[in-house]
Protein backbone atom coordinates (compact mmCIF):
# COMPACT_ATOMS: atom_id res chain seq x y z
CA UNK A 1 0.00 0.00 0.00
CA UNK A 2 1.69 3.70 -1.00
CA UNK A 3 1.63 6.07 1.24
CA UNK A 4 -0.64 8.78 0.76
CA UNK A 5 0.57 12.12 0.00
CA UNK A 6 -0.55 14.51 2.71
CA UNK A 7 -2.14 16.93 0.24
CA UNK A 8 -4.91 14.58 -0.70
CA UNK A 9 -5.84 13.95 2.99
CA UNK A 10 -9.22 15.06 3.42
CA UNK A 11 -9.43 15.46 6.77
CA UNK A 12 -8.71 18.63 8.57
CA UNK A 13 -6.21 17.09 10.93
CA UNK A 14 -4.37 15.80 7.90
CA UNK A 15 -4.65 19.09 6.30
CA UNK A 16 -3.31 21.08 9.38
CA UNK A 17 -0.22 18.60 9.42
CA UNK A 18 0.67 19.39 5.74
CA UNK A 19 1.74 22.83 7.32
CA UNK A 20 2.41 22.44 11.29
CA UNK A 21 3.01 18.26 11.27
CA UNK A 22 6.51 18.64 11.19
CA UNK A 23 8.69 19.33 14.59
CA UNK A 24 10.60 22.37 13.41
CA UNK A 25 7.56 24.09 12.22
CA UNK A 26 6.00 24.15 15.28
CA UNK A 27 8.81 25.21 17.24
CA UNK A 28 9.31 28.29 14.52
CA UNK A 29 5.96 28.96 15.24
CA UNK A 30 6.79 28.48 19.05
CA UNK A 31 9.49 31.02 18.75
CA UNK A 32 7.52 33.51 17.00
CA UNK A 33 4.81 33.51 19.67
CA UNK A 34 7.64 34.76 22.03
CA UNK A 35 8.76 37.04 20.10
CA UNK A 36 11.33 36.19 17.60
CA UNK A 37 11.07 37.58 13.98
CA UNK A 38 14.78 37.01 12.34
CA UNK A 39 16.30 34.48 10.85
CA UNK A 40 19.52 34.33 12.73
CA UNK A 41 17.59 34.70 16.29
CA UNK A 42 15.38 31.71 14.58
CA UNK A 43 18.28 30.16 13.84
CA UNK A 44 20.41 30.62 17.29
CA UNK A 45 17.35 29.94 19.66
CA UNK A 46 16.31 26.64 17.83
CA UNK A 47 19.84 25.30 16.79
CA UNK A 48 18.73 24.62 13.33
CA UNK A 49 20.31 24.65 10.28
CA UNK A 50 19.99 27.46 7.77
CA UNK A 51 18.48 25.26 5.27
CA UNK A 52 16.19 23.63 6.61
CA UNK A 53 15.17 26.86 8.24
CA UNK A 54 15.04 28.46 5.43
CA UNK A 55 12.46 25.70 4.01
CA UNK A 56 10.80 25.69 6.39
CA UNK A 57 9.99 29.60 6.93
CA UNK A 58 9.34 29.46 2.96
CA UNK A 59 6.58 27.00 3.72
CA UNK A 60 5.07 28.49 6.76
CA UNK A 61 4.84 32.42 4.36
CA UNK A 62 3.48 29.55 1.67
CA UNK A 63 0.32 28.71 3.59
CA UNK A 64 0.08 32.23 5.19
CA UNK A 65 1.05 31.41 8.87
CA UNK A 66 3.80 33.65 8.23
CA UNK A 67 4.29 37.06 6.50
CA UNK A 68 8.17 38.21 5.25
CA UNK A 69 8.93 41.79 5.58
CA UNK A 70 12.45 43.58 4.89
CA UNK A 71 14.00 45.30 7.71
CA UNK A 72 17.21 47.70 7.12
CA UNK A 73 19.48 48.31 9.81
CA UNK A 74 21.48 51.34 9.12
CA UNK A 75 24.58 50.89 7.14
CA UNK A 76 23.43 47.49 6.30
CA UNK A 77 21.85 45.56 3.29
CA UNK A 78 17.61 44.96 3.95
CA UNK A 79 17.16 41.09 5.46
CA UNK A 80 13.56 39.39 5.75
CA UNK A 81 11.91 39.65 8.79
CA UNK A 82 8.80 36.84 10.13
CA UNK A 83 5.91 37.98 11.44
CA UNK A 84 3.15 35.59 12.31
CA UNK A 85 -0.12 36.32 10.41
CA UNK A 86 -3.81 36.33 12.53
CA UNK A 87 -3.89 32.35 11.17
CA UNK A 88 -0.55 31.86 12.31
CA UNK A 89 -1.20 33.46 16.27
CA UNK A 90 -4.20 31.22 16.46
CA UNK A 91 -1.76 28.31 16.25
CA UNK A 92 -0.91 29.54 19.75
CA UNK A 93 -3.91 27.37 21.33
CA UNK A 94 -2.32 23.93 19.14
CA UNK A 95 1.66 25.05 20.58
CA UNK A 96 -0.23 25.58 24.46
CA UNK A 97 -2.06 22.51 23.74
CA UNK A 98 1.00 20.65 23.01
CA UNK A 99 2.89 22.18 26.12
CA UNK A 100 0.29 21.60 28.39
CA UNK A 101 0.34 17.69 27.62
CA UNK A 102 4.19 17.47 27.91
CA UNK A 103 4.39 19.66 31.26
CA UNK A 104 1.83 16.39 32.67
CA UNK A 105 3.14 13.74 30.74
CA UNK A 106 6.81 14.74 30.10
CA UNK A 107 7.76 17.41 32.96
CA UNK A 108 10.94 19.14 33.32
CA UNK A 109 12.55 18.87 36.65
CA UNK A 110 12.21 22.52 37.04
CA UNK A 111 9.33 23.37 35.86
CA UNK A 112 7.46 24.66 32.83
CA UNK A 113 9.39 26.51 30.18
CA UNK A 114 5.95 28.91 29.14
CA UNK A 115 2.98 30.22 30.92
CA UNK A 116 0.12 31.94 29.32
CA UNK A 117 -1.98 34.72 30.73
CA UNK A 118 -4.47 36.57 29.95
CA UNK A 119 -3.64 40.27 28.46
CA UNK A 120 -6.81 42.18 29.85
CA UNK A 121 -6.56 40.48 33.07
CA UNK A 122 -3.29 39.61 33.60
CA UNK A 123 -5.15 35.59 34.64
CA UNK A 124 -3.03 32.35 34.09
CA UNK A 125 -4.89 30.80 31.20
CA UNK A 126 -5.22 26.78 30.32
CA UNK A 127 -6.54 25.44 27.15
CA UNK A 128 -9.30 22.81 27.48
CA UNK A 129 -12.58 21.75 26.00
CA UNK A 130 -15.51 24.37 26.19
CA UNK A 131 -19.29 23.39 25.18
CA UNK A 132 -21.54 25.83 23.53
CA UNK A 133 -22.57 27.44 26.97
CA UNK A 134 -19.45 28.33 27.63
CA UNK A 135 -19.00 25.28 30.80
CA UNK A 136 -15.28 23.40 30.51
CA UNK A 137 -15.88 19.94 29.99
CA UNK A 138 -13.03 16.95 30.96
CA UNK A 139 -11.40 15.86 27.64
CA UNK A 140 -12.04 12.34 29.33
CA UNK A 141 -16.03 13.39 28.97
CA UNK A 142 -15.50 14.57 25.02
CA UNK A 143 -16.02 11.75 22.48
CA UNK A 144 -14.92 12.10 18.75
CA UNK A 145 -17.43 11.90 16.31
CA UNK A 146 -16.22 11.18 12.37
CA UNK A 147 -18.40 13.14 10.25
CA UNK A 148 -16.86 11.29 6.86
CA UNK A 149 -18.58 9.56 4.81
CA UNK A 150 -17.29 6.64 3.58
CA UNK A 151 -15.79 6.95 0.18
CA UNK A 152 -13.39 9.70 2.47
CA UNK A 153 -12.64 7.74 5.20
CA UNK A 154 -11.90 3.79 4.45
CA UNK A 155 -12.27 2.96 9.05
CA UNK A 156 -16.01 3.82 8.22
CA UNK A 157 -16.34 1.13 5.67
CA UNK A 158 -18.43 -1.70 7.62
CA UNK A 159 -17.21 -4.03 5.69
CA UNK A 160 -13.72 -3.98 6.50
CA UNK A 161 -14.80 -4.64 10.35
CA UNK A 162 -16.12 -7.47 9.58
CA UNK A 163 -13.50 -8.99 7.88
CA UNK A 164 -10.73 -8.32 10.65
CA UNK B 1 25.16 24.75 13.93
CA UNK B 2 24.27 21.04 14.65
CA UNK B 3 20.71 20.00 14.65
CA UNK B 4 20.00 19.84 18.52
CA UNK B 5 18.60 16.00 19.57
CA UNK B 6 14.81 16.46 20.50
CA UNK B 7 15.68 14.54 23.41
CA UNK B 8 17.86 17.43 24.54
CA UNK B 9 14.63 19.74 23.99
CA UNK B 10 14.19 21.50 27.90
CA UNK B 11 11.18 22.92 26.45
CA UNK B 12 8.14 21.23 27.11
CA UNK B 13 6.54 21.88 23.73
CA UNK B 14 9.69 20.19 22.34
CA UNK B 15 9.94 17.67 24.52
CA UNK B 16 6.02 16.82 23.62
CA UNK B 17 7.30 16.79 19.95
CA UNK B 18 10.02 13.95 20.91
CA UNK B 19 6.40 11.96 20.68
CA UNK B 20 3.66 13.43 18.67
CA UNK B 21 6.06 16.15 16.30
CA UNK B 22 5.51 14.09 13.28
CA UNK B 23 2.51 13.47 11.30
CA UNK B 24 1.79 9.96 11.28
CA UNK B 25 2.03 9.89 14.99
CA UNK B 26 -1.27 12.40 15.28
CA UNK B 27 -3.13 10.59 12.62
CA UNK B 28 -2.12 7.08 14.45
CA UNK B 29 -3.54 8.87 17.59
CA UNK B 30 -6.13 10.60 15.79
CA UNK B 31 -7.38 7.20 14.54
CA UNK B 32 -7.45 6.04 17.83
CA UNK B 33 -9.25 8.31 19.75
CA UNK B 34 -12.35 7.16 16.92
CA UNK B 35 -11.96 3.91 17.99
CA UNK B 36 -9.72 1.61 16.06
CA UNK B 37 -7.09 -0.29 18.08
CA UNK B 38 -6.10 -3.23 15.65
CA UNK B 39 -3.01 -2.68 13.24
CA UNK B 40 -4.95 -3.91 9.93
CA UNK B 41 -7.78 -1.09 10.61
CA UNK B 42 -4.74 1.68 11.20
CA UNK B 43 -2.92 0.61 8.09
CA UNK B 44 -6.08 0.78 5.88
CA UNK B 45 -7.38 3.71 7.41
CA UNK B 46 -4.46 5.71 7.11
CA UNK B 47 -3.07 3.87 3.83
CA UNK B 48 0.32 4.06 5.78
CA UNK B 49 2.91 1.09 4.97
CA UNK B 50 3.71 -1.55 7.86
CA UNK B 51 6.69 -1.06 8.70
CA UNK B 52 6.26 2.85 9.10
CA UNK B 53 3.03 1.67 11.23
CA UNK B 54 4.78 -0.89 12.98
CA UNK B 55 7.69 1.86 14.48
CA UNK B 56 5.17 4.49 14.84
CA UNK B 57 3.12 2.31 17.20
CA UNK B 58 6.19 0.99 19.34
CA UNK B 59 7.04 5.04 19.60
CA UNK B 60 3.88 5.17 21.31
CA UNK B 61 3.62 2.33 23.50
CA UNK B 62 7.33 3.28 24.49
CA UNK B 63 6.48 6.37 25.55
CA UNK B 64 3.34 5.12 27.37
CA UNK B 65 0.70 6.71 25.06
CA UNK B 66 -0.48 3.30 23.94
CA UNK B 67 -0.59 -0.19 25.50
CA UNK B 68 -0.65 -3.06 23.37
CA UNK B 69 -2.99 -6.07 24.60
CA UNK B 70 -3.19 -9.84 22.83
CA UNK B 71 -6.44 -10.43 21.08
CA UNK B 72 -7.45 -13.97 19.08
CA UNK B 73 -10.00 -14.42 17.02
CA UNK B 74 -11.30 -18.56 16.72
CA UNK B 75 -9.20 -20.78 14.98
CA UNK B 76 -6.59 -17.36 14.69
CA UNK B 77 -2.86 -17.03 16.07
CA UNK B 78 -3.21 -14.18 18.61
CA UNK B 79 -2.89 -10.67 17.46
CA UNK B 80 -2.30 -7.31 19.07
CA UNK B 81 -4.49 -4.68 19.57
CA UNK B 82 -3.22 -0.92 20.45
CA UNK B 83 -5.61 1.35 23.37
CA UNK B 84 -4.62 4.67 24.00
CA UNK B 85 -3.56 5.00 27.59
CA UNK B 86 -4.95 8.33 29.94
CA UNK B 87 -2.16 9.91 28.77
CA UNK B 88 -2.99 9.17 24.98
CA UNK B 89 -6.57 10.30 25.29
CA UNK B 90 -5.38 13.41 26.86
CA UNK B 91 -4.03 14.36 23.05
CA UNK B 92 -7.55 14.64 22.58
CA UNK B 93 -7.23 18.16 23.26
CA UNK B 94 -4.46 18.79 21.02
CA UNK B 95 -6.26 16.61 17.89
CA UNK B 96 -9.01 18.43 18.36
CA UNK B 97 -6.96 22.06 18.66
CA UNK B 98 -5.36 21.00 15.38
CA UNK B 99 -8.40 20.32 13.49
CA UNK B 100 -9.98 23.48 14.31
CA UNK B 101 -7.68 25.31 13.17
CA UNK B 102 -7.61 23.16 9.85
CA UNK B 103 -11.13 23.82 9.66
CA UNK B 104 -10.89 27.40 10.20
CA UNK B 105 -7.59 27.72 7.99
CA UNK B 106 -7.53 25.15 5.49
CA UNK B 107 -11.55 24.43 5.27
CA UNK B 108 -12.64 21.17 2.92
CA UNK B 109 -15.62 22.36 0.94
CA UNK B 110 -17.76 19.37 2.33
CA UNK B 111 -17.01 20.54 6.19
CA UNK B 112 -15.61 19.41 8.80
CA UNK B 113 -14.59 15.62 9.00
CA UNK B 114 -14.90 15.21 12.79
CA UNK B 115 -16.82 16.98 15.74
CA UNK B 116 -16.53 16.65 19.37
CA UNK B 117 -19.56 16.35 22.03
CA UNK B 118 -19.69 16.32 25.46
CA UNK B 119 -20.48 12.45 26.48
CA UNK B 120 -22.99 13.69 29.60
CA UNK B 121 -24.77 16.31 27.68
CA UNK B 122 -24.29 15.38 24.42
CA UNK B 123 -23.38 19.60 23.63
CA UNK B 124 -21.03 20.64 20.74
CA UNK B 125 -17.51 21.35 22.55
CA UNK B 126 -14.79 23.31 21.01
CA UNK B 127 -11.15 24.02 22.32
CA UNK B 128 -10.03 27.38 23.66
CA UNK B 129 -8.10 29.18 26.36
CA UNK B 130 -10.02 29.36 29.92
CA UNK B 131 -8.69 31.79 32.69
CA UNK B 132 -8.60 30.23 36.41
CA UNK B 133 -12.25 31.52 37.02
CA UNK B 134 -13.44 29.83 34.13
CA UNK B 135 -14.06 32.40 31.46
CA UNK B 136 -12.96 31.71 28.00
CA UNK B 137 -10.25 34.07 27.22
CA UNK B 138 -9.92 35.06 22.99
CA UNK B 139 -6.74 32.99 21.71
CA UNK B 140 -5.74 36.89 20.66
CA UNK B 141 -5.76 38.43 24.04
CA UNK B 142 -3.46 35.06 25.43
CA UNK B 143 -0.15 35.89 25.91
CA UNK B 144 3.06 33.28 25.81
CA UNK B 145 5.68 33.98 28.25
CA UNK B 146 8.86 32.09 28.68
CA UNK B 147 9.37 31.27 32.43
CA UNK B 148 13.07 29.48 31.03
CA UNK B 149 16.57 30.76 32.47
CA UNK B 150 19.04 32.11 29.82
CA UNK B 151 20.99 28.93 29.74
CA UNK B 152 18.45 26.76 28.97
CA UNK B 153 16.73 29.55 26.62
CA UNK B 154 19.40 31.00 24.25
CA UNK B 155 16.43 33.14 23.08
CA UNK B 156 16.62 34.98 26.60
CA UNK B 157 19.81 35.67 25.69
CA UNK B 158 19.82 40.20 26.11
CA UNK B 159 23.41 40.53 24.37
CA UNK B 160 22.42 38.05 21.38
CA UNK B 161 18.80 40.84 20.96
CA UNK B 162 21.48 43.51 20.77
CA UNK B 163 23.78 41.95 18.41
CA UNK B 164 21.12 41.54 15.76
Amino acid sequence: MSQKSFDEWSCTVGRSLTVVGERWMLLIIREALLGTTRFVEFQTSLGIAPDMLSSRLATLVDYAVMIKRAYQEPGQRARPEYHLTPAGRELRVVIAALQQWGDRHLPRPQGPTMTHRAHCTDRPVHVAFIDDLGYEVAADDVATISTCPAELCPRQDSNLRHRL
